[in-house]
């Protein structure tokens, strides 16, 4: 039933307490739609907020995280001409208040009021109600149709292809033939061999310490890999392109040897990507970074409008998310799916929940 | 055998006079190389500078054109140690002074002493002497080592895949999801259908008057074929798009019509990339360029290292060229090379010339 | 008295017909803020829309003209804390819908919803009312603090100076020692005289036929004046830069003279900057542009919020646009004001209605 | 007397030996001059080098140190008509080899053949002789012809200015109206408040220990100065922004507190330029910068022809760097000079050496 005045959701009751109740169905704004959620990934950053509140994040007892979905636009706002009931469609989290001076450039997932509601900004998932419920209301600008050949499952993993789009934007784009680097074989160091490899690069290197991670990103077309238990990657790295490194070095390990490995390996004049980050300072090698003139980028969620360009990239079938999501749990079963995805139970990948099973199971 | 001290040559006598004729064998000095050239394609500025010489073009009877060539590496100057004698290669045409504001900022192709030898630019087939020749000498700057898989007629034509990626980089890069319209189905709008294919492009259109020429580009992946006689290329593409129009054109026709297409079917904030022009002055709308914050890019030649990135793109499988290379002749037929490239006998696309016709025929 | 419920504006009745009629005031929404108008600039933008409606803009009857103006804020949306009334302000004329495509990558002045009010965008003077009243609304995202040691009158024209820094950052910026070429002594090409000499240009040359107005560029920084009534302009810059050009040219004539010979003149590499365009198309050498790598750039309005750059710039008393401001005029003669503007009666640079002449006269 | 077959030097004998002694006057190559050195600054990096060679460093008894030079004229190689024998010279020390991936793109001051002479590079005062002598060689590159307005003294600093603005334009340059933060108050970081001045900053900080320089600064335009022994940099420049901190901090003081308090200030979607680094890895905040979308540039050397730009700035009165020239010394003395340097005797900022002092006093 669509829209029936109450739903399903799972509410985050306390630290690390999520509860699956009875709730009110929210209504779309002027500019805003509604969405029935198929699929609802688990992201690392919900199991950091779940733990410790993130800045602009809603009480206990009242916030619905999840910002990883897809689904079904079950109604409109009243100014909404951009979407018809029905439409499959992914989602990107951040919505920036559109009046600071960040989003009047067009960097609205560095919205400089971020978390303030009444400034227009919301994060669905962070500072507003996301994805683990039956319905969920998103602004049009962060809603973006999908073609019946791209699934829900992988519909809904379409902000991390976002991410990695914008972080490889953010560095200038324009891969051909260049040699990558990747460090940190979880979903966005995955998504970087993918994204690597359909932008042409030369040669693209997946290094990590996990021989199972290592040979997926393998099978999406990772050409050589690095074991940084049994192989120095520095010293591979260096040695296959005459002493000179890496053109682009993307760090998603989040790990200090990673940071370093990733200054280390990087080419004179070369870049690095952060789409990972140690949470405590760690030592770095700044006199490389500063003497062979490379430059450190970061981004912050999928921006500039990348999402849409994800959903051409899922449809063209140049990079493919599903096997990226190894497991699948109802909305019922959550608190399983976290703990699933947090252990990496059967070598779990990205496990996602889906709200509406009638709508996960139909579609592909 | 190998730089016997004489060697045939297709010397420019007079206008649109060649003479396949015996002369000295270059020497390569400190930083060159001699390349023994295995295939030179035809190139439409051939048929320009042949007619009337271009700028700083060598006085007939010395000179031999020729810019687009692949071969072997014969002999190598003293410094040269980035090859070995035996090596597959292609070369690029231009090599700048490396002296002069242009080329200091890497914008050799633009170099400001263009035609001055003695500031050291040379330009090979243009200003200095070229590939339909069994020898050339190449600064080490133009030469490009080849993968056995990439064989020497697809490498001969590979100026025009470094010409194409100087102009997708030009524009920005990173097309991903970007609406690309190419106007003109020659090989430089050809080549451009397949980069836009390479990098991702949304939707590509190649619009063209001749069928069979639409169709080699549909067989090269061009998702929609205009044919300007029967469709109207503008409509088409604003309807496609919402009334937005295309993130990027590439007009490659030459023609006044292609010129004046291309500003009215770009999107307002979108890009227009000049791969050729027409001789004389055209009208054109900046109204309508003006009003919608379009702007208009150029390349000269195959800038930036492109032809670097070409390689890797050819070697991937990703870009084919092969499919224009319709017709080959020995070097002692040229002129009937050229008469096949002129009249587009037989269907032709681009023709190549083999003064080595061992290394032609050994190699794919 | 602030607010009174009726205000005096200068209403658009019929092509060419302004009159000054007693109507409701305004209400800011949420997001808005009152501006009470110290000054507002006729722009020759006013005579083309007055002539013929531009896309988008109300009904005659209805609609008040008038984008490039200054004032006090009088009243705050309940959103607004980033003013308080009785704030100094100038504003810019685009508030782009902010979910389009070209809005969400920061692109507002291009919005693809222009015109759209219902899809939130407005253009105040163009598609929703304007400046040339008593009071008017804007989103907080158009309108700027200016500190006490900007006046209103020439804060009215900061608009033409946001316009141009928009389009010296659309060129890439950064101009040490670059020699620059300005042809059109208007008002936005005196100021991008101001502009280059601000950025440190190396020489900047401004081009007309107009011997008083290039002397006001020559008392606002010009290096060198060129009339092309008595000189070549090509043929000057050729030989003072040694034969290579000027690295940028901004075309702000309009004229077809004026973009042929900025295609001239550019040198090879060199960019093209378009402030002014023919309304009609016009011939011009694009065989020159491509050959010699050339590139052409637009602006539409002024976009990326140059308008807060360029209230710093006014601030530190780097640019000054107090000279451009040759006329003033109160509401009631408005008619006298377009006349003078028009005409260019008395050697009119820009010509300023005040609405309220109170803070028009109190203030500097 | 001009190139009489003989010259004094200061030659590098042992770790920090040099001695002043009669050598061979080198001859220029083809694409050379002969410089006869007015005024040679001693840098930083003379310390370092002096101390334990650098990479590609010739050996003690033969290297003669200096890179930041100026002077006249003295020969000119045979292909030379860029300059004349007399022309008032600075230079810059990086020569690329041209042949590298990063030369060939314009990045000659991140040449991958650096130190290898025999591949073309020169990097005087580092890999070949440079400027403490009466003559030296450069490649025309190399040299910059400096109007009678520009002193030699501040001519021989041009390289920092040169290095500065190369950072400019790395970040991206335009720089109106934006907070830029600047932190060390050595040579570049001084250079660094002038240009920031120079590209119409809105606000330049300039944050140090030392309250004799910091005055220096303040004498040089800096609008605000912290002195981070009495005050807190990154809490001043949060609350002066309303929370948002700096578009711009450059880091200059090499210090591990400087480079952390950099990460600190910027603000979100900000940009680091690091002119300093500390030579051993310091602790940092990665999470910081990335939460925050932050990025972090550096230069090596004075790449992209910025000398170039120096000069024209340096003409234009806009920036001065004769302030900084505090200490002069002739040849003979040059112990003196570096003793003065090290250990700042006498307010010591800059400290030059003259191995000609005819020229060194003619001229300002």
């Amino acid at each position: 039933m669509i829209n029936p005045g109450k739903m399903k959701a799972a509410v985050l009751m306390a630290p690390d307490v999520l509860a699956v109740r009875e709730v009110k169905t929210p209504k779309p704004g002027p500019a805003e739609v509604l969405v029935r959620v198929a699929s609802c990934a688990i992201c690392g950053s919900d199991l950091s907020l779940m733990a410790h509140p993130w800045p602009g994040q809603p009480p206990y007892g009242e916030f619905i995280p999840g910002h990883e979905y897809s689904g079904v636009i079950a109604a409109l706002g009243e100014t909404v001409d951009e979407f018809r009931v029905g439409d499959r469609v992914a989602v990107e989290a951040h919505y920036g208040c559109g009046r600071c001076r960040n989003c009047r450039r067009g960097n609205y997932t560095s919205c400089l009021n971020y978390g303030k509601r009444e400034k227009g900004h919301r994060a669905n998932g962070f500072t507003t109600n996301g994805g683990y419920a039956e319905y969920v209301v998103n602004h049009v600008n962060t809603v973006y149709p999908i073609p019946d050949s791209v699934g829900f499952e992988e519909a809904s993993l379409i902000t991390n292809l976002g991410c990695v789009l914008y972080g490889f934007e953010t560095v200038g784009g324009f891969i051909v033939g260049d040699r990558v680097a990747v460090i940190g074989p979880g979903p966005l160091g995955l998504i970087s061999v993918e994204v690597a490899k359909a932008l042409c690069a030369g040669k693209v290197y997946l290094i990590g310490t996990r021989a199972s991670r290592l040979q997926v990103g393998a099978s999406l077309g990772a050409d050589r890999l690095i074991d940084v238990n049994r192989e120095d990657a520095v010293q591979i790295i260096r040695e296959e392109s005459g002493g000179i490194g890496a053109d682009l070095v993307i760090e998603s390990s989040g790990s200090a040897q990673g940071l370093q490995m990733a200054i280390a390996m990087t080419k004179r004049m070369g870049k690095i990507l952060l789409l990972g980050f140690p949470e405590e300072p760690v030592a770095a090698d700044f006199a490389s970074l500063a003497k062979d003139n490379k430059s450190i980028f970061t981004v912050r969620g999928e921006g500039w409008g990348n999402v849409g360009r994800a959903v051409s990239l899922l449809a063209s079938g140049r990079v493919d998310l599903k096997p990226l999501v190894t497991h699948s749990f109802p909305l019922e079963k959550i608190e399983e799916g976290f703990k699933t995805f947090r252990e990496r139970i059967g070598g779990a990948v990205k496990v996602v929940v889906k709200p509406n099973e009638d709508i996960g199971k139909s579609a592909r």
